[in-house]
């Protein structure tokens, strides 16, 4: 039993985070959101997204609340929509019901339609308070409020290292630096994106397939969250992609985005089961990664990328201010000074260069170390 | 208040290791013990050993209980010696106060005289048990529990390094890679070593002093902490140290390993204020670090000591297994690939050869991580 005293809005609110993050692996590319209606101090309905095309979550919390509903205060981890979509908006919905009061996390990250739910129910005389648990929803939806807010997916860079901070030897072998519970950790990692980025060296040398493997994920209804494969992509400025690549023959797509201009190469890996994506070079030549993150967000409509590459592309995305947040699974070995480094940095000669990090966590995974870690926007 | 059912053997013997730890940077070269004498429950008298040509724990106790040790139970962090000292076997002393029974932590790890105290107690009547809290106590004393098992001292290594595992910049540059509170914790790691182990390339790079400086150790009673300076110990196979090197200038001593034979370059550097120690080569025509450590073990009387020098030392004493525990402090920030790595291993080549590790705790200290890990002795 709780105690009433512990039926506090952060309570119900807590309790609408927990539902939302059910959606953790299958909303994609919709946010996962939370409902939770209250009346009395009693919980009346309850419900959270599952997948695009499927209700909101008010929408189900309204269909379990039915008649009691009516007076009721809805907790929502996200502003109600405004829009027609599939459902219909879920503010007129909330409306309809006869909800009187509704307590958002946040509004709509989306600068075109952010305030409107909330303008909507205020104008049928509906109490709306936003922003409790605000920092709690954020957290949830990191890609989709990227997405929407600076038309660029969130971008995690995980690596595995030793202690030393060295991820494969010189002749590039890696497997295995880290334990089975970081490699399911990984494999979560990648079931709650949109894509996977890897670079066309990265693949040349592991031949990775880049996919989510339901018997790795150790999760409830990992079969279902393994029929949706995140895009891959394939950074390879001169289309090097072997035609043989296991990610070709993977279910699911795989985007190679290059500056190549090679149309027989780009036939022959169409024929292969690649998807072109040709960009204009970057000052270096090589594929624009910030235009390559504008094409994922507008044409994908990517949330969270996962970026699984070595160390030239994860510096050079670190150097172009492109990574959001470093998971670094730390295996408790040495490889030594000849191994392969975690970033190249290129003109890095002096300590005042250094690029500084926030950590956000350090914990065991297995008999792994998972280190989070965000560049600070403030170093160069 | 103490609810009289926590006064267990372990509350007491706790007691009695909290006592010891006060000795942590004074004792050198004995190891740092405590004692408490209970009786009918109740604390009678306690000490702990604070420094060489003082008293040792038990006698302390003995004089703080005065008449009541009579009767009473002796804890002890470590086997009360049965040699006659500057202040006679101790074990006599227990006798003669009539103490009934004692309680030791660990026998004492001096194959020579180990079990003597014990006999010489037992064979007066006095009831002995021993191995209460045994691993915290022999964690206590680490150094002296080495020097007298393995003849060798026990080798801490500590190393400052980015997130991406490196030490300096490609020039050398290094200051400072983590914060203040991690430069206290080193400070401390100083003052509580019988010697700092230093390769003369990073004492040419940094022309660190390797002292214990008192306004950084934070504690009480710093300045008589850092009026014990560790020995100074530069591996130096061809007396390449310079004549004006900071650390042939502070108080205290400074060891220079080396296998040269230049007598010139030594009486130079014996005038500058070193002192030479002359040792076979290795195998490698370098100083023999295994040879060294017994010397600091056998004419020093080294306990702990401390490892402060750069990747090729580093690797080559943890090649050679002489590496017991390594402290990383590990700083929020990366420095690139071009930078310094933490170890040179030389023939590293397959992952089979990595080197694997124990990592034992993981904590933050200041805006830094402090990492302290142990080598596997089954990975080579």
């Amino acid at each position: 039993m709780i105690s009433m005293s512990k039926l506090t809005p952060e309570f119900w609110m807590a309790r609408a985070l927990t539902l939302a993050r059910r959606g953790l692996y299958t909303t994609d590319p919709n946010p996962r959101v939370g409902c939770v209606l209250v009346k009395n101090r009693r919980l009346v309905g309850e419900g959270f997204h599952a997948r695009a095309g499927e209700p909101h979550a008010e929408i189900h919390a309204l269909n379990d609340a039915g008649g009691a509903a009516k007076g009721a205060t809805a907790y929502v981890t996200l502003e109600p929509c405004a829009h027609q979509g599939r459902t219909g908006p879920c503010a007129q919905a909330l409306i309809d019901a006869g909800v009187k009061r509704v307590v958002a996390a946040m509004q709509d990250p989306n600068p075109q339609v952010g305030g409107r739910g909330f303008a909507m129910l205020r104008e049928a005389g509906v109490e709306v308070e936003c922003g409790l648990l605000e920092a709690e929803a954020r957290a949830l939806n990191p890609g989709f409020i990227s997405r929407m807010s600076r038309t660029r997916p969130y971008v995690r860079l995980k690596m595995a290292t030793s202690l030393d901070g060295r991820t494969a030897m010189r002749s590039g072998e890696s497997q295995w630096i880290t334990g089975p519970a970081a490699r399911t950790e990984v494999q979560r990692l990648r079931a709650r994106s949109s894509a996977v980025i890897s670079g066309v060296e990265s693949i040349i040398l592991d031949n990775s397939r880049l996919t989510v493997r339901a018997e790795q994920l150790h999760l409830d209804a990992a079969e279902a969250i393994a029929g949706r494969q995140p895009l891959r992509v394939v950074v390879d400025s001169r289309l090097r992609l072997p035609l043989a690549a296991a990610c070709l023959r993977e279910p699911g797509r795989t985007l190679v985005a290059t500056c190549s201009q090679d149309g027989e190469r780009r036939r022959r890996l169409e024929d292969a089961g690649a998807e072109i994506l040709t960009l204009p070079p970057g000052y270096d030549g090589r594929v624009d990664l910030e235009a390559l993150l504008t094409h994922l967000a507008k044409e994908e409509s990517a949330n969270e990328v996962l970026l699984e590459t070595g160390a030239t592309l994860a510096g050079a995305m670190l150097d172009a201010g492109l990574v959001d947040e470093i998971q670094l699974f730390m295996a408790p070995t040495l490889l030594g000074g000849e191994a392969r480094p975690l970033f190249v940095l290129p003109g890095m000669e002096r300590m005042a260069q250094q690029r500084a990090l926030e950590i956000e966590d350090i914990r065991a995974v297995g008999r792994d170390w998972r280190i989070i870690a965000r560049p600070l926007a403030n170093s160069t």
